[in-house]
């Protein structure tokens, strides 16, 4: 195994800090009118996750020669419609979660009503951030950024995802069913990170069509690893409850595989995800890293 | 008063006819997987509701000489906005209601988490119609109208006006508190319907600034006659439930104003809406005909 290092390490903390900065500067100010909701979308949105998405646009940026303006307004996009996802997924008619990133999740810590409009409102924003910038080098570009989003949080998306797994709670599925929700509910999403990140600069078809290799393989290593990590750690670890998924009875992959089976199955989709980034030379080598931090991460 | 004339009418029927259709086919269809899910968007979608924003959006198109082809879609992306809006709000967590447009609300006839994700799922869906058909003479005017139709969703428009509402139940509001929560919460959707059927065909700055002002007026006459109604009708003529401001003890135009100072006011907003119209000629006909209508109705 490659050790992850301490440059990529740096370059991580970098994009983090900046995208911090940049959500923080996206979102209305929380004195703006109406201020609990201003208040609560910050709260939903800063000082939490690991930036996954983010990290993958800006990995995918560097393969692109994208400039960093261009790429945290795609990034923030991108993860405002992923933590709008966590806000309305945690309440009480869909897993009614109470612990999220180490803090009372949002319709705890404010109320229902407002967690469902924060939910409404992120989506929106997302939107409005892909329309007011200058994102990509054609205005007719930048639309096609925008259904890339649209159509990766919608109900053949992320939202479909969603749907399929609450069907699922409870059934037996199989692997085919299991990765088919996966593709949908996360892989969606971590895909368009991928594709608005290299839609701000410049790739040839080719390497878009690798980019995108990279990015499927991603989604369902991430979500491996997310189901043997809430089969591993603890509460305080994962900063989300543990363990959550068994006492819902919902499928997972150390469920359907066993732990040591999923593990190897990590293993396989970094493998494929790092081979696809042959021939994009040093310029993907933050991906590649990102594959060894995403698939190695103890949390 | 003028009278509704009978091919206002006929063009109203046509619009709607036009929106039906458009809508069922921009719409998934319901044997698409997740079946559940998009079986349940079109439920909260088609059959139902006057359809007003299409209205003023065919209406404005008309001003601007837009193309049919065009106007459909921006007024289902609009319309879809509204929907979701009507399926979230009809929540348990924010009004609690079982009936809308004559039908058992969706979290009734489905559940909340599938409420909940129609609504999510119906508002990508209007960013990915805004994003991928022609809709206006430039890909940069089109960006525009994502960003018009994001702003009057999000936190500064529609879903803020949601929030102010929530806050409002049980209070004392003034009459200036009143109009600044249904500036938001319905004006800023029917002024991005205007926006965009304008931005469909050409307009002049001077015909937008004239139109926006229609529009502002008409988003609280609208609101005016709606007080109005829920006080005066009952529930089998309204399709939803009647009455249910005065039990919620929330604030309305009736409760500050009384019955006959609010038909007042909805008479004045009226005279300004078509005031508005003035100098636009007879392509604005069919503007003025809807200030009669969504005054004068009685539903």
């Amino acid at each position: 195994m490659r050790v992850v290092e301490t440059d990529f390490q740096a370059w991580m903390g970098g994009v983090q800090a900046r995208m911090e900065s940049a959500l923080g500067r996206l979102l209305p100010a929380a004195h703006l009118a109406p201020a609990r909701l201003h208040e609560a979308m910050r709260y939903a949105v800063l000082e939490g996750g690991k930036r996954v998405r983010p990290l993958l646009a800006f990995g995918a940026g560097e393969v692109a020669r994208a400039a960093p303006e261009r790429l945290e307004t795609v990034a923030a996009a991108v993860e405002l419609i992923h933590a709008y996802s966590l806000v309305h997924d945690d309440l009480p008619c869909m897993d009614d979660d109470v612990l999220r990133r180490g803090k009372p999740t949002l319709h705890v810590e404010y109320d229902e009503a407002t967690a469902l409009l924060v939910g409404d409102a992120l989506q929106s924003l997302a939107f409005q951030l892909l329309a007011e910038h200058r994102l990509a080098d054609s205005p007719h570009a930048q639309l096609d950024m925008v259904r890339t989003l649209a159509l990766a949080a919608g109900s053949r998306g992320m939202a479909g995802g969603q749907q399929i797994d609450l069907a699922s709670t409870g059934s037996a599925l199989g692997l085919p069913e299991l990765e088919y929700m996966h593709i949908h509910k996360t892989g969606a999403l971590i895909r368009a990170a991928v594709t608005l990140g290299a839609g701000c600069g410049q790739a040839s078809e080719h390497e878009r069509h690798k980019l995108d290799h990279y990015a499927k393989a991603m989604g369902l290593a991430f979500q491996v690893v997310d189901d043997i990590l809430d089969c591993d750690a603890s509460t305080a670890t994962l900063g989300k409850t543990a363990g959550k998924d068994s006492k819902q009875r919902k499928p997972t992959y150390v469920s359907i595989l066993g732990l040591s089976r999923a593990r190897e199955l990590a293993g396989e989709l970094r493998a494929e995800a790092q081979a696809a980034l042959e021939g994009l030379g040093g310029r993907a080598r933050r991906l590649a890293e990102l594959a060894d931090f995403i698939v190695l991460r103890k949390f």
